[in-house]
């Protein structure tokens, strides 16, 4: 039988808010067994550069990594909020590392093709190297992923981080049992009425999307939700970042998503 | 017999110009066996202090590392210079992983006790785990250290990254015969006609001291150096960047240090 493997992301929301930081650290440092957090960033980034007197260009409707703001989110997400969390971890018992995808190679990327538009420095994923990530959890060494990765080539890209956690969870789905959450300020995906939805499969997220129940950013966490389910990831969820006590006696809060 | 380790410290003012980082990396990359290599920071954090307006206070002479200039410090040497260095050296086919103090808990320290003067979050070193660092070795990873390290009680601080690579080599020194290399811009360990000192035991540091024929910053990276030898490190040298390949055949460039 494969041992259980956690793969938790958290958004920057949660992150950048010390108050409700340390309860989600305390609860995940407490989560028995193998386990893997993936953070995002928040708004630090975009305070830093405001202050710094950076505007990264809009195209679209979209944010574009330039050079300078990818410096930024190197510093930000790589630096400052992978360490803080950390420290914290370590001063919570929890024996944990910080990586980028350019430590121990453990995420390749190569820059997004140019084609309507050149999104400059961002990383879409090649490969996780999951060997490595097994090699610290033989160690009893837990990994805190920023959303940072790299082309090989020495070259630093920005990548989203529900995407860093859902292919980490993928490649790790050979070797573990994973269970993927997502956790983030609401209760799970709601619907029209702001009510959660307990469950969805890809037929019932189709009728969510027609009726505009579901949109916006909740559409691509989603579909990097069942691309996991798709491809071997046991356990799917998307719940409140204070759920995650829950999860640790096998109940399922929130959204669980199933193929 | 022991295998060999080189732990090389790299300062600031090569990690901020890429045009002697590169060749230099390239070296370091290409050196023989178990290596680690701890870089400075150089003038960037300074730097991105002065555009944002937050000036470290000086007291007596010394820059105060208050809670701003903290965030700083993890920011650019825990995280853009780190990752940079980590990324370029996969690039040059070297299996990195970039660590604080804090990643693996590998480097615990204490805020700097305030007697006269309160330093801030300066770190004073209490304990090296070299077991991690031999863990990560073990299979191949070399360890690249930034200039921070953690209380263990979820607080980040600055250290000294001469500091750093003097406890790491003496601390693995019972496990390898370590060599510790110090790495900058000069020749070595210059005498009052700026001419090369080939070798340095206490009696005669203690007469060129006297003479004022070495002063200033050379004379805690030497109290450091001398504080390796005596303590257990194989061989200490003191050289210029562009030496890294003498090393590799077993030369001592620069300034040697003998008990």
């Amino acid at each position: 039988m494969k041992k259980k493997l956690l793969v938790i992301k958290v958004g920057g929301k949660v992150v950048e808010n010390p108050e409700i930081l340390e309860p989600f650290l305390q609860a995940f440092a407490q989560l028995e067994g193998a386990k893997i957090l993936v953070h995002g960033g928040g708004s630090t980034a975009t305070r830093l550069a405001e202050r710094l007197g950076i505007e990264a260009p809009l195209v679209g409707g979209r944010r574009i990594t330039n050079a300078d703001m990818l410096d930024i989110a190197v510093q930000v997400y790589g630096g400052l909020v992978n360490k803080r969390v950390v420290s914290k971890l370590q001063a919570y018992g929890l024996h944990t590392v910080g990586l980028t995808g350019a430590d121990m190679n453990v995420i390749e990327a190569i820059k997004r093709p140019v084609k309507e538009i050149d999104y400059g420095f961002a990383g879409d994923i090649v490969r996780v190297n999951a060997e490595q990530l097994i090699y610290l959890l033989n160690g009893n060494i837990f990994p805190v992923m920023a959303p940072i990765t790299h082309d090989k080539k020495g070259q630093l890209l920005n990548t989203n981080a529900d995407t860093i956690a859902q292919s980490v969870a993928v490649s790790l789905s050979g070797t573990f049992e994973v269970s993927l959450v997502y956790c983030f300020e609401r209760e799970g995906v709601l619907d029209g009425n702001e009510e959660l939805i307990p469950s969805l499969n890809p037929a019932s997220y189709d009728t969510y999307k027609a009726e505009g129940a579901i949109v916006g950013g909740m559409i691509p966490k989603l579909d990097n939700a069942f691309a996991a389910i798709a491809q071997g990831v046991s356990r799917v969820i998307i719940c409140h970042h204070g759920a995650l006590r829950e999860l640790s006696q096998s109940k399922n809060p929130g959204t669980r998503i199933s193929q």
